[in-house]
């Protein structure tokens, strides 16, 4: 993959934000390989995404930051750039329930995925030989009605120590406390298994066979303090009808769900995703 | 279209119902041309849809019922049997949204729809000219909030006076009261603007928008007096992002509205659908 | 609908061209309400669409041309900029069968379509009263294997005398001679009803039916002398099955040929379409 | 899973075959889980598959065989019974490419699958550690242009050796003799990485990206002489557009690939898939 810069910004929208960017853009030479805009109205709000070639600018990320800060300030930017040869660091959590992470294992290993999976944190020991296998360190810590400020102190303590830039909840089935959400916000991703906001909570294939829908669903969504609530990145259906009992919807759903949280954890990795109050805008 | 009988059973489950069913039609040389099962463990119930060559039964419809009933007793079956050119007698209702209403019509022209389109009630009068240039009566009834009880008095008129098999409420923006529902309970037929249960109610277009979903969809259903809680028989979805407004959302919705109901009206015009309880079998 | 002006651009790829371009719109405080780039690595090119508010620009269109054409020559473009405003005329072509026509003049009286349908010219009579009924002149020009050259040469005046922005085969079953194709070139749109580079020719879901294929599909595309040859627009599928037979393709075919052939024209008529050697850049 | 037998026939349709195959299971109290019946007008035939509780029935397969001959006989059918307990021994046939085999390895050990992996052939060694991983023998037959002949007795042999009930191309890249193809008809499934018949031999995402669709697919077939021509199980497609280069083609490409392959193999091991000249009968 060809190394570049993305450089990523949100400001209320005026006219002159292109110009602006692109003028101090070409001014360096900077060659834009893939460029994303989008002007929400009913926000009065601006996004911007764009992919330069790192080798056609002729500074490195701290510089470029010295040099575009006043057009941030001017036009009251959020932003940042990253470089793609910087693979963001991942921290997965898992249960017991093998399919997303052996998705994102292989993905992963396979090269198809923009990051690096540091580590695996479990409340169960079940998927350990899976992970090490893949020269992946793996951590059981249990979780337990009684033993829950301790457990996920030690995860948020793994999480530091992994210095972790994106936390992926691959059927991870433990509620997150709201310390460790805001600490990590924009930066938790999970994977629901229904077509939110239908049927938020517990077993919602479930609820789906007994609501007795003709699709079925998984959404990739970040974590916030309000479960099953936070900023939807990615959602995909697939079409059961009356003769598919719940296991069968379970089965069913596990490829949905394994192929949304891989399209959203790519978005996010490839700094597509941009959270703008409770929604997100995607320039997949 | 092949002149058919259509068989349609459901009752307890157990040994020996095909065996029954298909032994009394081979007696009478009946040549199946279709035939679905479903047996649903959960419910412990037996569903059963065939479709025989009407001209290699010996006997019409009436015969048919009295040498038929003793097997329909011995099993305890809720069962009757359609003939596929005793077209079923349709009432639209509509009120100033096009879509639905066109799309039906220009199906029931095309001869895609196995019905007969026999009035449209609407409490507006906008659709008057689209209706009548098909030759179809036209009925404006308007409904406020100080006649209703009066206005559905005349649409309950207007139905038994059209004889209707099946009333489409294609995209009639009114609640139907509570008796009417009753009445003609499995034979109103709705087109819900969401994926429900998402966004039940009002405005559901905006609610997804607010939610910041990545696909909107619609739902055929008939109609209980639990509003948008009745049994699905048909959901679609169609992908939109961030860049769509509640307009283009709007636009985008219309096409499966009409896809998603013309497809739900047409298994229940062939007699594939059975309710059971709240949901439905679809022999589609 | 917002009024604006679409500019379109495809050059050579080179370091600057936003930066130029952008600058331009913003020294006139030109506000850019949608814009998208593409760049085609393989063929060393750069595409750009552009939509701005008309009325932050201080000129109309005449004098945007004379004041953009330096930077156009700069770079070496190819481009044009539209009048939202200023609809495309249509000229749509058919046949016998109404699936196509019918929704295209749905659309159109429903205002969903961004352009206007100046007439219809069929080599049959048949949809004449359909046609006649939306106010639309309707020209019966038969074609026979003795008359082909003077029918459409009827065809040729009669799309001129329109002044035909871009010509529409609604199922129009003739092959279109050369001379129009070339003509006409990147103007005249057809549907074809199979999912292309399968099944070219005549009778695709007999083909279909005969390959046992899973999926049948329809394809939008710019009309070349090479039949069913040339650049694709959009296509789309829809599942089938064993127990479909060419008649029921055929009826599920049409309801993806009408929504592919809408989505296709919607796209030429936003100016969302770049035809570049034999494919497009659609900017959807 | 439950335990079940699997009845499926194919013979010429008239009137009784099902009255008479479902009083034989009545006879013996046979309780019918699942049945399926499809009758091709076409060609005149017709299909069924019906599963019954194995004890519900009072013999076993060899049992069933002799019991039921008379009727077979007498329908002319094509038949075979199978026992859900006994598993179908799938070969594997892979080359360098891991996501086909990763997934059924996958889907095997997860037991989402209905059949037991015994051992992968491959090309090349590169994906021996994954497969030894999962305790399953792995051996590599390297193909050369020179030696060819030998190289596929070996196939043939280790085949044998292990008794493959079935044969899967998990993008195995060779073509496979056509003695092979014969011995094996019916038992040996591909992936091919498009829609056919579209872009059917060498390097089909390259073929696509040239003629620019605007979907890409992938095809589960069975292997016969004429290559990419066998009988079609399983189809699906995936949206592109012009911003994907072939390397992104690719990538998609591959989720579509496992993801139809994994259906298709689904199929035949469950015995859903009837073959009947060039096509299949696939009961979903």
């Amino acid at each position: 993959m060809e190394h570049t810069y993305r450089l990523v910004i949100a400001c209320p929208d005026r006219v002159g934000i292109v110009a602006k960017v692109s003028a101090f853009l070409a001014t360096y030479n900077g060659w834009i390989v893939e460029a994303s805009h989008h002007a929400d109205r009913s926000l009065g709000c601006f996004f911007m995404r764009t992919e330069i070639k790192a080798d056609s600018l002729p500074f490195d990320l701290k510089s470029f930051h010295i040099a575009f800060e006043p057009i941030a300030r001017e036009f009251d930017m959020r932003w940042h750039i990253s470089d793609s040869q910087k693979k963001k660091r991942i921290v997965l959590m898992a249960s017991k329930e093998a399919h997303c992470l052996a998705d994102l294992l292989y993905r992963w290993q396979a090269r198809e995925m923009d990051g690096e999976i540091v580590a695996v944190l479990s409340n169960h020991d079940d998927l350990r030989r899976m992970v090490e296998w893949h020269d992946i360190p793996f951590h059981h810590i249990p979780v337990t009605p009684d033993n829950k400020p301790e457990a996920f102190a030690e995860v948020g303590r793994q999480i530091a120590h992994y210095e972790a830039d994106v936390i992926v909840l691959a059927r991870y089935m433990q509620i997150v406390p709201s310390e460790l959400c805001e600490q990590y916000a924009g930066r938790i991703i999970n994977i629901h298994h229904s077509f939110l906001p239908s049927f938020a909570g517990a077993r919602p294939y479930h609820q789906a066979f007994q609501r007795g829908v003709k699709l079925i669903g998984a959404t990739c969504h970040y974590v916030t303090q309000d479960l099953d609530e936070g900023p939807i990145i990615e959602q995909d259906v697939i079409r059961v009808n009356h003769s598919d009992a719940v296991e069968e919807m379970v089965r069913l759903g596990k490829d949905v769900e394994k192929a949304v949280l891989a399209r959203g954890l790519r978005y996010h990795l490839e700094d597509r995703v941009i959270v703008q109050e409770n929604k997100t805008v995607v320039f997949a």
